[in-house]
């Protein structure tokens, strides 16, 4: 299903995009991009649920829930939050600049920032920025290499399904290396798409895949000001429209759940100071609700976390972690294995290899399994370990 | 209202103590002790809130709800959590050979466990320990010690207040440095007392001081499965009885509060890996739930920690924290202060001394005042920096 990832988001037909270095980040890296679709889209989009919103957010919010989309200018370096009625005007003022230089719509321009809360946008910069960019098939590797803050590599990925003997092409970008948790929508991603789609199915999918995918991803349980995911469907394919509750819908469903959780585990991959990727499934839970509480929070965890960066077989950890999740977990129905060693079975220790368990610990990619025994619904989630080189990256942020 | 802290639970008339270095930890610390009154004592208890309990709250938890106490036996280095039916069994053993020892009866010794999860207790050290045990009214200091994991200083704390022209005395002593977070009940904490005290005043006490102290510290966001607080009381002090909705109740909470905030905030003090105490006051807030749950959760943000680590004045992550709060706060009311100074007045950013800012930053103590504009309650919350110690404490625990 996946061929090489080169130019996520211009992977589909008709979206094109480009990228600068406007000067708004302190080093010299990309840091200003556009998307651009040559035809109007059908868009959805699912937002940060901190109640402190960035003001691109705010702007995207108010143009997704009533109109087509057609780009999205997006700069990294500087949230734009936390900056009162000036935010607003700024954010405004980069939709309508790109709106000029596209000659589209001015509320067809989606909005996004990231990057230091609470500084003002430096507004001469982003205007020469938007002047110098030139879009094209091939911008969408800059585009990711543009919204990326302290990721230390971009992240994208492409989806194809056949609508009615029809190829539809799906691909995205994402950015998120810290103040990422799952009790929201979610950091920086943008997919586009050429299918033909109705909007109410664009919406459902993108909500359902977002659910199983960026949610359930948590680095270090602080939910951005500034988290936004967006879903552009340009109808370039040509395919037969895709229509709620038949097969075609479901294909394109699977097809964004795909791509959206290999942007995920890239997230959680590389995370502020992660070495490696923690992947927790739950098993056996009553309820797809508590399957995903249990995940999330032996994945949120601080104390599994560095366990996992230690090597250290503390299995205990998990099971306290499960225990506050907030899900009536019976402890003597719980059995527990790190990759393919049984750690733990009906709530009884079991004897196990310390060796095994160590090389298991020792991976690139930890897999813990928990299994309820309470019920038939099951859950992943992703998150990394926590490392001195966290600490140290976040305590120097600003300064 | 202080005096030197020695002996904290044997302050109080009628509590003598001991503890042994029995050989549960493997280094030569003490790690047993037992705690006695020369009188059954009315008994309050608030135990973990996480559904995995270790055997010893299970068993506590059971006799506070019907029995007197007079006794409270407690072991560090091995939690007794996740043991199945042994655990109890052998939680129900250390009662019995305590009762045994001291000629009480086996249902008014209460029983508490620190330590590594999903170990079973070493009996035979624990056999002797208890034997070896020699209590006095100096045991306070080695009881204090004996519960200490990856404490580095034991927390004691004493409090007196008048009673109708009778001193009565209220002592205590705590431990906790990591598995900390306020959604529950906490850590280990016994708090004596000789007061003559209704049960019902005491348990209602017991309830507020620890909401307003031991659950508003947040080490690292993980709840233990053997967090217990215990309030004995002995009526050795003779006084007029303290009755419920009178004034002696009411001075009965303030010290017990008072003496609860400095344990607690001498855990926050002493958290793992921890170099700095963050005290974050919450005012304007519409209830006392909204004080406590922003205060909570900006205490417990990795990113405000890392922050004040890095003495960072990065005011971004106060405020998003701020806003995942599950409070409906107001972004264009928010006044936010570091120390003295303003850093956000009704939500705009101030200019502000990056020097000053600094200063406070590099404190001992460092102090975050939010006022929400909303209302007139106000709470407070403790925590600490994160910093590369606390990761390697953390990687290397079991191992």
């Amino acid at each position: 299903m996946k061929a090489n990832h080169h130019g996520g988001v211009t992977f589909p037909s008709g979206f094109l995009a480009d990228a600068a270095c406007a000067g708004i980040k302190e080093d010299e890296n990309l840091d200003l991009g556009i998307l651009y679709s040559e035809q109007p889209c059908v868009v959805a989009g699912v937002f940060t649920t901190n109640r402190i919103k960035a003001a691109p957010v705010l702007l995207c919010q108010h143009l997704v829930a009533s109109n087509m989309a057609q780009a999205v200018v997006v700069n990294s370096g500087c949230a734009n939050a936390c900056t009162g009625e000036q935010g607003m005007a700024d954010a405004q003022e980069m939709a309508a600049l790109t709106a000029d230089k596209l000659s589209v719509a001015a509320n067809s321009v989606l909005v996004a920032s990231t990057g230091l809360i609470g500084m003002a946008l430096p507004m001469e910069r982003i205007r020469n920025g938007i002047g110098s960019l030139c879009l094209s098939k091939d911008g969408g590797d800059g585009l990711a290499r543009a919204i990326m803050t302290t990721d230390t590599v971009p992240k994208q990925a492409i989806a194809t399904i056949n609508i009615g003997g029809q190829m539809v092409r799906i691909g995205g970008c994402a950015k998120g290396a810290g103040m990422i948790h799952p009790n929201m929508a979610t950091l920086l991603a943008f997919v586009t798409t050429d299918a033909v789609i109705e909007r109410e199915v664009l919406r459902t999918s993108l909500r359902e895949a977002v659910d199983a995918s960026f949610n359930m991803v948590s680095v270090d349980g602080d939910t951005s000001t500034n988290d936004t995911v967006l879903l552009l469907a340009n109808g370039a394919a040509a395919n037969k429209a895709i229509r709620s509750c038949t097969p075609e819908a479901d294909l394109f469903l699977q097809g964004l759940l795909s791509l959206c959780t290999e942007l995920a585990k890239g997230i959680a991959r590389d995370a502020e100071g992660a070495s490696k990727l923690i992947e927790v499934c739950v098993e056996g839970a009553a309820s797809l609700a508590e399957a995903r509480a249990v995940a999330r929070t032996i994945a949120s965890s601080s104390l599994v976390k560095t366990a996992v960066y230690g090597c250290d077989p503390n299995w205990g950890r998990v099971i306290a972690a499960a225990g506050r999740s907030g899900v009536e977990i019976v402890e003597s129905k719980i059995d527990l294995h790190f990759g393919d060693v049984c750690l733990l079975k009906a709530g009884t220790p079991c004897n196990f290899d310390e060796s095994s368990v160590g090389a298991i610990l020792e991976g690139a990619e930890v897999p813990i399994r928990i299994h309820l025994n309470s019920g038939t619904f099951s859950a992943t989630a992703w998150g990394c370990d926590l490392t001195p080189d966290y600490v140290m990256i976040n305590s120097e942020y600003t300064t």
